[in-house]
């Protein structure tokens, strides 16, 4: 990094600020995907105005700016490819405000999501989008890729809660979107083109979010079914019944033996088990859902349906969905998390066609996910030092891309494009859709300084 | 019209569906606002590809086009300010796909809203937003102007059920944006841009819309307020108190009168009458909401609470709210009605606010509207062949604009920005936003011919 640069990021944000210390470097190259790219140096800004005048030196040096939450993107989002400057907004973490009279909250963008649903607790609200990376993933990262989660089906993702933000342009001017209003449609609305952005279009510094009275009933419910396609077409049924689930998950065959494996629940080795949610103010209301749902299962098959009649047999339900990320990443030195999305009615059809690419390729793909909004994430586990089975890893999900877009499907629905799916973005939009996206991303930054080489922008 | 003009549209659309006899063109010169200017000419287009060839030839002459649902707007967003060709799209009206099983709906834009529900009704879906125009607005002017109604603090507005578009762009390119999936984060959201936009960007010509199951009980309750400002801080505690009413309406004391002049309801004339309606499966859900809402109902001195024991009941409650609009209108010969929306918390403030800038100016503005999510219709009635009334009631309309921006506000809601709110833009939105979204109007529309004059972005 040139010296000059380096004074001035130091001078704009304090030594202790920033760093180019290999070490920091090499954590900074990488994220929760297989990509890798080492920045030149790192910032740590404070406030608003430091990150506006890192982007005016920026602009002025040329030099790429990847904004970074706390680096659990699964499709390279935070890597920075370029080169250039790591923006880490982790120390911007204040909640600034919490108004439930207003029915919002206003955080900065490195407020960890967990962080924000123990601050909501006491006054029994919650911020429903529920990322399984809510642990340490940030408020900024989930708005920046439009974070979904196991609460899709009925509460949504993140971007039907943003009903406002503060962003900083890529020339360092300062831009407000939204309201903190439930609704406005004064101009355009800036504030949902921002989400899901990837850092590629501004530098998110303030986020105003809706919030929403948490549900006092829960109900949690278990099945198993001989085949995968049983359960596929059993969730299909219960989003035509009438009711949605709070939660609508299931967990294959290849995740309950990985499961096993490593732990002593002892879960039957069938095709599938589905874990259904469903919530409300009363326990009729629950009992009411839950029921038609578990008409549903009982229609295909579903065995050895469990209610939990605590919360603690609830947590001991819903370990099996828990416990299956960590114990697949497990299985082998290498695992990529795909998150293909499908219409409903679709699914049986798609989870038949994913264990089809898996035999043909012979690649293992335990498959998990959130089925009450057809967003399911295929795990290809492998031995990345393998070139052969590297090789038929990609055939593989190239082919589920493939047939996922043929049913009308999309390439993410909770993860973003990044730089994993960026080649596949034509699959999915037409030039004319791709050639618009490259220009307004032009429009917003016209020397191509944020997170570049990302979404498959550079057509 | 130019004579080659003229023929070229009748060569797209056929000679049936082309005008420019006066009298078209004087009914094309207003919709349901104040504003009024006449077109050269108009078409009913029949299917995309003749939208597609207009704007070719649009493009090719400089001509500006003004798409134009059922004319309901309240904004002068469907007036042809600068002439040109208006795209009358009532004739574009079939429901493409109902497919209860993906949870959406595949229109064209000239689906009335009312005729959907119907066609969703069989299957014990609905589409939630609920303009009070429904019974003749369009989809396509909903999506348009991101139209909300009764439902809002539960349900939402439009935008948050738009799951795709197809869009005719100003060159005549047809773009398909979102997909047909509940979750997608691939590229930029564009469907969320187009939505609200009123026809500046591009030309809306399909609409995937994502439905709900209806629910199975709904319970409805009314009481009356000494003080509007009673009735604001009622409001305000409800939506504090862990629920979220399907629909939480207010009308004032004006309203009443107005309504007590034009019917034989016998109403009492008290500062506010409040509407609670509660929704869920189970009669247990609805009645524990209810009660909630009547605690805080009764905290501020709620008088006379009526819950409705039969749907008939439930309409006959209903009734003062939905004739207050109609009534208003008949008390003289002008009615303006703004939509400002506001924080939660600020309700009773801006109603008292409002109440003191209508004695101040000796203009009788009536209010009512959505409290729930903070959003209300203060009508301005008023004899618009009074020159000096007339500038009373600008005064009042400017001064109300500035309240609500002073208390965090937007200046609409639901009914969009049009000719009527152009010039108050630079309140709400300081020079970096305007002059981007005069940006992107460029980038969409380089040659401003897609309603032009609109949402004061030609600064």
């Amino acid at each position: 990094m040139e010296k000059r640069v380096r004074q001035a990021l130091m001078d704009i944000v304090g030594e202790e600020n920033f760093t180019d210390a290999l070490i920091d470097l090499v954590s900074f190259s990488s994220d929760a995907s297989k990509f890798q790219h080492r920045p030149d140096g790192a910032v740590w800004p404070q406030n608003t105005d430091q990150v506006a005048s890192i982007m005016k030196l920026a602009t002025e040096y040329g030099l790429p700016v990847t904004p970074r939450g706390a680096g659990t993107s699964l499709t390279g989002t935070a890597v920075p490819q370029r080169g250039g400057i790591v923006l880490d907004m982790s120390r911007m973490n204040k909640i600034l405000k919490i108004a439930i009279e207003d029915r919002l909250v206003i955080v900065q963008p490195g407020v960890v999501f967990d962080d924000l649903q123990k601050a909501l607790d006491p006054y029994g609200f919650f911020f429903p989008p529920d990322p399984a990376s809510g642990k340490v993933s940030t408020l900024g990262g989930n708005v920046g890729t439009n974070a979904g989660g196991l609460k899709g089906a009925k509460y949504g993702v993140t971007k039907d809660y943003v009903l406002g933000l503060e962003v900083v342009m890529a020339d360092g001017s300062i831009l407000r979107t939204g309201s903190k209003c439930m609704k406005s449609v004064s101009g355009y609305d800036f504030t949902r083109l921002f989400v899901g952005s990837e850092g590629t279009l501004g530098v998110i510094t303030e986020i105003t979010l809706k919030i929403n009275p948490k549900p006092l009933s829960i109900q949690t419910c278990t099945a198993w079914f001989e085949e995968i396609k049983q359960a596929g077409m059993a969730v299909s049924e219960i989003m035509r019944s009438g009711i949605i689930p709070s939660a609508l998950e299931f967990v294959d065959g290849n995740c309950l033996k990985a499961v096993n494996q490593a732990t002593d629940l002892d879960l039957p080795e069938v095709g599938a088990m589905l874990f259904v949610e469903t919530d409300g103010y009363t326990k009729e209301e629950t009992n009411y859902q839950m029921a038609k749902a578990i008409e549903c299962i009982k229609r295909h098959n579903g065995k050895n349906i469990t209610k939990a009649t605590s919360p603690e047999e609830a947590e001991k339900l819903w370990t099996a969905r828990k416990a299956a990320y960590g114990v697949l990443a497990r299985l082998n030195n290498t695992i990529i998390v795909e998150d293909v999305t499908v219409p409903i009615s679709t699914i049986p059809d798609i989870l038949t066609k994913i264990q089809d690419i898996s035999d043909r390729h012979n690649v293992l793909i335990p498959t998990l996910g959130h089925l009450g909004d057809g967003n399911f994430h295929p795990c290809i586990v492998y031995d990345g030092t393998d070139a052969d089975e590297t090789a038929r890893v990609e055939q593989a999900i190239g082919e589920i891309f493939k047939v996922a877009i043929e049913m009308d499907g999309t390439l993410t629905g909770e993860h973003g494009i990044g730089l994993d799916k960026a080649i596949f973005m034509p699959l999915e939009h037409d030039e004319i859709a791709m050639k618009l996206m490259s220009r307004l991303k032009t429009l917003f930054d016209p020397n191509n300084i944020l997170n570049p080489g990302k979404m498959g922008l550079e057509v």
